[in-house]
């Protein structure tokens, strides 16, 4: 089984490459899904669950107290039994056995006896900046100033998740197989490139060939 | 013109990297050749001018000094000289119009406005030192942790260089198109797989293929 894992600066396009990724190499693909398997077995609203995860996992529980207590006292925060939940659901899919994309998660971390392709991807803030601004839904009325802190808070906060969940440094380029900065590419031409990296990693030639 | 430029944790294989590529991509291949060009012109020796750019570049320039003067102070130091000195060299191979790859010397940064390909290279710090070991002649008779502090030496002295000619942050990951750590590779498969990066990135086939 061949699992890529996709951890990446908000506004990097990162999720954007990992669903042309699972295209190419016709690997299935997991991001959103994770957030919506999660919702229904704890019968929560996904919205919650996804903002709980994704931006606002850390605002309720002081530095001091992650800092100063051990694991049980964290864990009994909403958000972390949340993120626990979620390693479950990430487990579950490696046990499905089926090649796979999977955006974001830490699932680079929680599925290291996998062996997966570790991606990490990032960008120039100001190429980020410009990838948020383009895909703002119309009468989106953020400043470039308000992007620029929003892409901040949510990386620090991906930070910080990853930092409890492995102890290990997110984006330090020593835990992934490959980081790509994608300022100077297209995603759809950088998919194809990654694809084939990926490939000669995992040490066989794609069925699907990408070129 | 295509330039790809390799700049390299001490340890990780980017030297061997940097070669094999030139190789399966035909490209010329700059490294110690620099080192050589600057001692002949300086008339300096060849040992020294290495040491002085590669080694000890700074223990001879306290940090006070260092952050308290401008530009002109600093530079009156010999090693900075020979920095100088370097950084025309790199120019020279750029002027002269051929693809070829250079490793390390903050050529990337040296040759922003040629567009290069800028690889940075690293590896966990156990493959690091495994590689020293391996690659130390016969006789050597460095422990372990002797080992260890030279590529944390070794390495600082090329942030701090790398901070200097660049003002940029050595070795993060957006300074770079592709990072690659080596930890899982061999070197002579990896090389291949980045040359084919490299090339999607020039936005070209190779006219030499490397599959």
């Amino acid at each position: 089984m061949k699992i890529v894992t996709i951890s990446r600066e908000f506004g990097s396009g990162g999720r954007e490459l990992g669903k042309r990724l699972a295209d190419v190499l016709g690997f299935d693909y997991y991001d959103k899904e994770i957030i919506s398997v999660i919702s229904q077995s704890q019968g929560l609203n996904e919205d919650y669950v996804e903002k709980a995860l994704d931006n606002h996992a850390w605002q309720t529980v002081p530095i001091t107290f992650r800092h100063s207590f051990g694991a049980a006292a964290v864990m009994s925060t909403p958000q972390i039994s949340l993120l626990l939940e979620q390693k479950k659901v990430i487990e579950s899919i490696a046990k499905a056995g089926k090649d796979c994309v999977i955006v974001g998660r830490n699932a680079d971390v929680i599925l290291k006896n996998y062996e997966p392709f570790r991606v990490f991807v990032c960008a120039e803030m100001e190429a980020k900046i410009k990838r948020c601004m383009e895909r703002a839904e119309n009468g989106a009325t953020l400043t470039r100033r308000q992007i620029e802190q929003n892409i901040r808070r949510i990386d620090k906060n991906r930070a910080r998740t990853c930092e409890l969940v492995s102890g290990e440094i997110w984006g330090s380029p020593v835990n992934y197989d490959m980081t790509v900065n994608t300022t100077e590419w297209e995603i759809k031409s950088l998919a194809p490139a990654v694809a084939e990296f990926a490939m000669r990693r995992f040490g066989g030639k794609n069925e699907n060939p990408v070129i």
